[in-house]
């Protein structure tokens, strides 16, 4: 059985973001449910999904004062990464939005707009269960490593 | 029939500001239902009070990422208004949550701990309908007013 | 008899955010009394509009520091919705000015160029009085419903 | 004929700050107008002041949206200085609102809760007409360079 | 056996936030290894550690520029929960350094100072393992759910 | 004998600024010291200016740290207005540089890149003493008044 | 001979933060010049001190628009280690004033009331030359390193 | 025997600034080791260099979270120089990561993006060795002291 993410936008405009982390999950070979549904225009289906997915994990992508992750963490007991979007302010709005959740509620919070590493911290996560993706994760890690050193200028 | 209107905290802590709106409410007689109904913890009761309310203004005060104005706003067509409360960050996180909401869905946010005006604004909605209201409204600003000059020195 | 809003911009420059707002208001058959009034330049000719408008719901946008909407405020006791511009300092700067009035004197802040929900909050406030705005309300918000549920991706 | 200031106080609460300025101005032997009026709740009041007093220079204190000095500014075209007092969010909101004002109508802003400069500006000011204040500024600040330079430690 | 997860301070300071997070997860049966461990100040004891633990998960608490999340991420693929704490600017540096990670290394940032959610995250991405986690999750959240709703006033 | 004000930059690139400030101060007859004075590259050359010019009013633009109004303010007791630029964080950083100064050394502050508002500060300053300036003024501010009202749409 | 830092501070107030960097300084064995020179209010003193010093290397302590740091960088060719002080907006205004400096007078800023990074950087510039510095930094770093590890609890 | 310094970047993208801190230090003659070192992608690679370099001060340029120059902080004591870069929020994040760094592990922070002050302050912690650094310093400075000064305008 695959390991499955829920990767959920507020709205259309956010596929600039979306779609890079939907790619970065089939990478990896997770099976993504990919879907907008909004927490502010249609909460019922938003929740109908979170009710009934098969989802291990949550990737919540929003703008603004960016309800949708912390909606989500309000209606599951699985992990939700809410990965804050550069709309207004810098996205300094989103980002506390999305951080600042009250207790007992939490939302893993990404750094803004960071597309890379709301799918890799759903990975990491998987991994905990999925063996396989650890060692997916691991090369992974060993090709970026070598794009992390280079000599630019070394005169004598 | 008297007006209504909705005063909803996020949490026992909020009444600090909670009881100050709901005393100032109280002074223009009217009647508030004011209740703790948290937008994370508890949303079905939540969603329940706002679907079978009579209440024709909501009042929501809540701090951080202060969800709970925009949650109600997506779930009623009636005017919500929005106190961010200052629990951290000086209140701008809750400011900023509930202020920069997703177009077609708006709270009218007030300011940082600012019983009072969320109080008069329920009042002014109200009085558009409700044409006592206005009356105490006028009485209340002249008060204000009287307390608004004085002359502390004028040496010749 | 319609309901009437008075839509104030602070200088032309506000055109781009205002004529929105007029766009809207007029989709629901709102009349609107559209006019250029600065609190700072002329005082004067704003106080008598104020004064003399049948207007029951003011919305003011304006940039920097932003005095009109509180302006119009202490003139008045019908509800003022204020509506920050981002000139400077991606608009927090009219966002404090805006949403941060003194107690008594409320202003309903709405988000950083925010011309949708300006709109609607006004219409939301009139709906309050006149019974046929809410059914246009509801009728808007199911066709925004529908776009606000969409399946991008979904493979098994 | 002795120069005259206008010190204004937006509420009761500012004379924290506004006490300390009147003090500083009455050691120069400036004429100190000081008086509490609000640009939202008494307008009226403070019009008529602006209109009628023969004070050369403005000084107002404000916190919050701050739309004293602004209001000041519009109203007259004496030099205003505007004292951004720290009630909240650090004394930010009151800083942007003064300082941000559109073009035209200045207002000379001093830093968060300082009294000192608000006296002394106004001072500078009036220096420029009244040659004898240029003799006490002198004075000033022949005593504040002494304090501004000390041995603490020097060891060998 | 049991799960396990390393509860990582940067320095004796931290612990008004650390213990609050270890008697949470104990409270959940979680083995706990609790350590202070600096990033800046010893980081071969803490690679050290990092390489032999068998935790699944880590959780690293940190004020200032809050480097100790970020370096735990760099050198495991398991997840990294980083709580910023208020030691300085409200707790806004700790913030933006623990969230603003570069790609490919991706720390999970709570809200500042939250131990409750530091904890309850941790024990969401475990419970994705073992099961019994998630019957333990759900009778939390009902005790949280019951206390999310009150009637303070609700008079006729 | 006409007022002069002294028109000083920290660098060739503030001409955006400060050409416009030079145009406004000559339309109202001002004669203006218009030069590139840095606090930091040449702070002998600028002290040698501030001892010897015969300006009544200094005009300083700056950006980053901004410490050119500043320094002469601490060299001068003739009024100082400070112009932050936007050069970086969005012009944050010369605000807070330029605003906050220590008591006894008065900068009167100016809104961000506010070119108009820095000449007719001036104005307004040195028309205390030159009776001629203030006509202009009324002039100046009459002309705006008509470009502060129009009516955009009115219908019925 | 003897490692000479000059320790200047903008005011008395500043003595919280310069009497521990001095302490700090003195347990590494330097000679230190200690003393109050405000540049805003005493910039003839700062210029003779800085002209006559042996020093070689600068520490200044300012809180608000702290131009001190920058105003020694452009009398001196020596490092300019500058420490912003929390006196208002949780010292965010003398950060960006100290470390915002233009291009060729650098300050090298420290963090907030940071003390102890303000002396420790000033030895390892000395250490450069003087090498018996470098090995009391190495000391002072081991005896850090032992309290920047520590099992807090490890039960099984 | 020539001075070194060691320029590292977190990513290939910091080049836009590297390249020209690498230009200035070539001016000064300097043997510059240049070097992409990733501290979160290969910490091995970045620890062994620090270990093995000859260079006397370290300049790191890093965007986001920024742990480079700490990083290289905790694992050296010779002066290491941060440079912030805006890649995200106007580059607050970078600069707060980089200078609020805890006790005892200082970095010398410069301004965002700042090219020129990292090289310069470089050169001058280096000149309290390499005395012919110091004159070249000089001749810098006298050449920026030239374009420090300039008539624009002074009519009469």
């Amino acid at each position: 059985m695959k390991p499955i993410v829920a990767l959920i936008l507020g709205s259309e405009s956010d596929r600039v973001i979306g779609d890079k982390i939907y790619e970065k999950l089939k990478q990896f070979n997770i099976k993504v449910e990919y879907r907008i549904l909004s927490a502010h225009r249609n909460p019922e289906a938003l929740e109908k999904f979170i009710a009934e997915t098969k989802a291990e994990v949550f990737i919540a992508v929003a703008g603004l004062s960016a309800a949708l992750p912390g909606f989500i963490a309000s209606k599951t007991l699985k992990p939700v990464i809410g990965v804050p979007r550069n709309v207004k302010l810098e996205g300094l709005d989103a980002l506390l939005s999305i951080v600042q959740m009250p207790p007992g509620v939490p939302v893993a919070c990404i750094g803004i707009d960071n597309s890379e590493n709301a799918a890799i911290l759903a990975i990491e996560i998987l991994a905990i269960k999925y063996s396989s993706l650890r060692e997916k994760l691991i090369e992974y890690r060993e090709h970026r490593k070598k794009k992390g050193a280079k000599i630019i200028a070394d005169e004598n």
